[in-house]
């Protein structure tokens, strides 16, 4: 491996070698000590700052508005996907999707950066894959939160190229019955939790998801069971039964008012929210979204997963996904990009940001 | 602790000198050296023999009919519950209920069997409370078995004093849903084999139980979920989840017969028997039994429990459970029997077998 990437190459040799750079999760320190010498090579004009594992940079060219655009270093666990590997048109390893190719469209924009049309920030971030609290971005909200404010936040999560607008929200919550140990043999002196958990599984089965239109973009709910434990022995009723459920809902409800309709579905229960994420509204009216909508194309879509853009949602900003490669690819051992998405992200985001 | 037992004395203090004798299940080397050298000093006129930690002693009085005393000396273990402890009517501890009771009525019987009015055999067994093919009946059924046969078999597993018969059978199955798995973000994607278990959990909650009368004993059916689990991870559309269901049957009905039933309740489901033990009839028509029954006066009840019963019947053989302590405090912390059953169950056998 080189001692710096070459930031002014094509975009997709650039995202074949950051793949070819491990960086599991906690383990970024390479990467980004990569990320840093080659921006401060080939992108002198950019201020550069680290923290931890992170990297970030900005012009400073007085512009009325400000972009941020980030990118998270770091892959899941390396399945017999490493290192990357060209097929024809496909670009095929391990964070291909999940997201070299949007980290590599960040940095052939940061070299490119000295005449933005709008002032740019680039954070390129450890530590997504995991728990909330070890996330990069959670450290420099905390620590450099300047670095963070703008008038529009892109997140280059894969979104297929298209413009992913908002993300819905995310709440977990478990359910609990309880009844009365007994013999099997004596049924009739206890209670089964575990049938008591019937009515719940009714109700999920018959749930009708919300499909909630909001700036044009369409989020489609979700509420399903994720996990189901109960038993004591194999001759045993069983006193008690735990059933966690997710869900998923569209950012015009707050999570105080998810939980309340999840109490009303599951009313009669004993529920226990466990964790939540607030949603993002798609913004796209604001200004800067308008244009980025404008040199992209097409139709902006809903962003259904939780993504960090509701990291910047929550400080005020529009936040949008854009980035190359299929989501339901991410995570799977047989990740691959088809390359012309990593250019035309590329492109759009010249028209946008360089023109 | 003495070098042997005083088997002609009250079994009241019998049943406490065997508490005192830890012997969780595959431990009871020490009590049954006890049980046989007390056996070879008071009741010299026994044929006695060992098979592993059990120890195996009978008559040889050409009697017509020959019956046949079980019980186990292992205990489940220990729970803050040893030694015995006595308080006025009441012995506590670990065995008292479940059964060295039982087993002390047998020791006193035997030293005074020297003129028995039917031949009888004495089956102090090792490892009754762990898993089926440890158990000493199993081995002494393979290598030792005219001396499990006769013309009825006492199990003096805990029976409140009354006479309870046959035993019901036991089966468990697992019954399994398969969905495909899917981000919860988009769950339309999959399909939630844990809502898919929500009908066979109705069907539980909506299950009449069968109440059959066998020969005046009242058999109560059951079908309990005693174990669920099914779940990936918290953002995953779960593609399995397994419900595990006990079902206790009336021994009118086989095995067979019984997962034939099983079949048509879970109908649509994929069932797979786990374990299974056929029941026993009571077989209160014999001869044998109609003495003890007079005996014992009162009116015999239906054993729903399984217990070692089944496998004396399974040799052709009526047997019923006869024995002191409540079976609902059986494998309790507060394990206790009124002295007055221990008495009243030893005068039983006494009027059946000695007079």
């Amino acid at each position: 491996m080189s001692d710096t990437l070459d930031l002014l190459a094509d975009p997709i040799d650039l995202t074949a070698a950051l793949v070819d750079v491990r960086s599991v999760s906690g383990e970024e320190a390479e990467i980004a000590d990569l990320v840093e010498r080659s921006l401060q090579l080939h992108a002198p004009h950019l201020e550069i700052t680290r923290s931890g594992n992170a990297v970030l940079a900005r012009t400073n060219l007085g512009r009325e508005r400000r972009v941020v655009l980030a990118g998270h270093l770091d892959t899941v666990p390396i399945n017999q996907n490493f290192p990357s590997r060209r097929e024809g048109e496909i670009l095929h390893g391990c964070g291909t999707v999940d997201m070299k190719g949007g980290d590599a469209v960040m940095l052939a924009i940061a070299a490119l950066s000295q005449n933005a049309s709008h002032d740019l920030t680039f954070i390129f971030y450890d530590c997504e894959e995991i728990e909330a609290e070890r996330n990069g971005l959670t450290r420099i909200q905390k620590d450099l939160v300047e670095w963070l404010q703008g008038d529009l936040a892109i997140v280059c999560e894969p979104s297929n190229g298209t413009v992913e607008a908002g993300c819905q929200g995310t709440m977990r919550i478990d359910l609990r019955t309880t009844g009365k140990r007994a013999h099997t043999a004596r049924a009739w002196m206890g209670k089964n939790a575990i049938h008591g958990m019937g009515e719940a599984l009714r109700r999920l089965e018959q749930y009708e998801a919300r499909i909630v239109d909001i700036d044009g973009c369409t989020y489609r709910e979700g509420l399903q069971a994720v996990k189901i434990t109960g038993g004591v022995a194999g001759n045993v009723v069983p006193d008690e039964c735990v059933l966690s459920v997710n869900h998923r809902f569209a950012p015009d409800r707050s999570p105080e008012q998810a939980e309340e309709h999840l109490r009303t579905v599951f009313d009669g229960y004993d529920v226990t929210v466990t964790d939540f994420a607030a949603g993002a509204l798609p913004g796209l009216n604001a200004p800067a979204a308008q244009e980025l909508i404008r040199a992209a194309g097409g139709t902006p879509v809903a962003k259904l997963g939780w993504t960090d853009v509701a990291r910047f949602a929550a400080l005020g900003m529009p936040a949008v996904n854009f980035g190359p490669g299929d989501p339901t690819l991410a995570h799977t051992q047989e990740e691959n990009v088809p390359v012309q998405q990593i250019t035309g992200c590329f492109d759009v985001l010249k028209r946008f940001l360089l023109a």
